[in-house]
């Protein structure tokens, strides 16, 4: 499918306008960011651009699409032809996916024609703003849960396509599984899962389900002990399974006791390996809450495809700079109340002291002060003049490079309760 | 594309385990419903069955997804071959698309073998959850604008196949336009739009690409006076476009003040019937307290397409009746703590008096009390062993149906302020 039309009508309407002005093919640079962070957080974590470029690569006008723009009168007969025959031939640079972002990174630049550039503004905010929110919520909850494996189970709490973009952002970030298969299939991600109540409720009893299950899946399997009586299920579950039982996992009650509970009566019953996963709409807080408790994996649904409170990033696109009638460049920006923000294209670059990133500076000119001795390029090249360029775009690089990232953050990057950016950004 | 791995990993081992213990065949009935409305809301709004019944057409394996699955050990051999013949046959009810819903209404109903009902559990989630979450976040902000059009424009900042979905369900419950194209070309749904502050930042002066929009679009255009000084742009609106211009779009500052001001300034230049369209983070609060305000249309981007801080609207799919060994059907119900739902098939009425919905009936058995003498039936056939039935699926049916719905709500279902339900569901 093309993507073509995953765009607002404006988009179409501005390229036929500034090709009549005959500003159309003016040398443009738009760039991405944020004016803030989600209220309360401390980090951002970018995600989606590899996808994104990918829909680039995918953007262009077919037969059907042009008959719809044609039929709705959106655009001329001159901007259909354009259209007709539009490839991406500019240039784009971005932080890497999984990198760390403040307001104001400049997280994608695009840089092109006007008409070029501006055509895909939709889809660039539609991709990062979703992969952009789950990567940053994701990311807490990796924190959260110390190094236990958490797997994405959302599917179900988003709309069917947005599932596998949200699986491969909260992969990037670190959950080590998740229960989309599309994701699996698309991105090579692992995927999980065993059975649901609904699985234990078609059986005439707990005992036929979980043999059933065994019988197919083997003993490593995760039974789920919740349907009706936690205690008994346990116990049921051993005698069927043996102490070799791969796992249990609870879904309901309250957890802190209950993983208790179940930890004392699967080590009574010899079960000392057996695992505990719980998945009871769980977030970066409660996942907190439950680190005191013997749980071995936690599965999270809702929270994780829905960015914990934040859905999307509010990131914007915007205008930076333009060609004059000289075929200068030069800056441009609004002046709305509460909207402003710099014009120019932007360098960005993480000041790092000992090891810790000390600010995010973004700049409009070349030099970095004298005093800064260490410090990190933020911006990659993604395309040059349309063509896709071949650094390592795989997922485990990005998950690589996230952990890189994290690392170098202040402690207090962590706190989950509400604050302000773990690091200033300074634009000069 | 094929929708069948838009789901999840366990629906594919629960079929596989099913049908190795023999009981995949038994009858079951799944139902969708919602434990509770988010948190402070008076009613919800059904939204998505129709594109669901279309996913479920397309639901099936083709080599691509066998090999997937095979390749992974998701399924045996058995399933697998299974699989490849998958066609949903089963029966489909439900509540009408804009028809209004509360706490445990029953507003799907999958009925079939057990294998395919559970196989498109994910599925009916992912599209329900979504399209459910945004059309009731949609139906406040209509009722809350009180007839002035209201049109989407958040797809940005969801996922960019979201997108045309969230289009979708804001139309249905009473939005009169989109940006999307996408949702224009597959659903009809009027497209609009005009430009952005790059439009302007592109030329060499706002009255430069003032003039170019006119020239392009027509005087009965929308121009965008807030790139730099509102007062200043309406002047200049005035004069290139002459007192006929279509309307003018402000996207930020103190809306309230502004936009009094603006309709001051074009009285006074004679522009009396220019529109003023407002575009600045709205939700349902801030439309309310823009009701005073001169305000002729409204632009609503984030909030409507991440339904208003709820952007999933919380609904199960449980199994709640399945054949025993003797052939008959039997209600089945978990009794997990906190996730307690009634067994057995349900039936659903509204019950009515002097037009106003009085509670929710959701029944097992078959008799309403004799006191009710006035009630609607909630739950219509969508498809029957496998076929789409050929009632009026059209999104202008649905359109109407919410309009009908709505009507029959009593005045409190409107306040804005958390409460309970508006009307109580009463389960027997």
């Amino acid at each position: 499918m093309s993507s073509a039309l995953l765009t607002d009508h404006y988009e179409l309407t501005m390229v036929d306008a500034a090709r009549h002005s005959g500003r159309a093919s003016r040398r443009s640079v738009f760039e991405v960011f944020a004016r803030r962070l989600p209220s309360g957080r401390r980090y951002g974590v970018v995600a989606g651009t590899q996808r994104l470029i990918d829909e680039i690569e995918k953007f262009h006008f077919g037969d059907e699409e042009l008959a719809f723009l044609s039929d709705n009168s959106v655009v001329g007969e001159d901007t259909l032809n354009w259209l007709a025959d539009y490839r991406f031939s500019g240039t784009i640079r971005g932080y890497r996916e999984g990198e760390i972002y403040f307001p104001h990174s400049p997280i994608l630049q695009v840089e092109g024609t006007f008409e070029e550039a501006c055509l895909v503004e939709t889809l660039v905010l539609s991709v990062l703003n979703h992969d952009t929110a789950i990567a940053s919520a994701a990311s807490r909850m990796v924190q959260s849960a110390g190094g236990r494996p958490l797997i994405e189970m959302g599917s179900r709490r988003t709309s069917e396509h947005a599932a596998w973009a949200a699986a491969r952002a909260a992969y990037l970030v670190g959950f080590s599984h998740t229960s989309n298969l599309e994701a699996g299939r698309r991105f090579g991600i692992p995927t999980l899962g065993t059975a649901a109540h609904a699985f234990t409720l078609l059986h005439d009893s707990e005992e036929e389900a979980f043999r059933a299950q065994i019988a197919t899946l083997g003993s490593d399997t995760t039974l789920l002990v919740d349907t009706f009586d936690v205690e008994r299920a346990v116990e049921r579950a051993i005698s069927v399974a043996g102490p070799n039982l791969g796992a249990v996992r609870i879904d309901s009650g309250d957890l802190p006791v209950v993983v208790r509970q179940v930890r004392e009566q699967l080590d009574r019953l010899g079960a000392t390996s057996t695992r505990i996963v719980v998945t009871n709409d769980l977030d970066e807080y409660t996942i907190a809450a439950l680190q005191a408790s013997p749980v071995d994996a936690y599965g999270v649904g809702t929270s994780v495809v829905t960015g914990s409170g934040h859905p999307a990033a509010g990131l914007v696109y915007k205008l930076v700079s333009r060609q004059d009638d000289s075929g200068q460049q030069v800056s441009v920006s609004k002046t709305s109340v509460g909207k402003a923000n710099p014009g120019g294209q932007k360098k960005a670059v993480r000041v790092i002291k000992d090891g810790i990133a000390q600010y995010e500076q973004v700049m409009t000119g070349e030099t970095l002060h004298p005093d800064i001795t260490e410090s990190r390029e933020l911006l990659v090249d993604y395309m040059s003049n349309g063509e896709r360029l071949e650094h390592d775009t795989s997922l485990s690089a990005a998950r690589e490079h996230h952990l890189h990232a994290i690392a170098e953050l202040p402690p207090h990057a962590f706190r989950l309760a509400d604050g302000e950016p773990a690091i200033e950004t300074v634009i000069n």
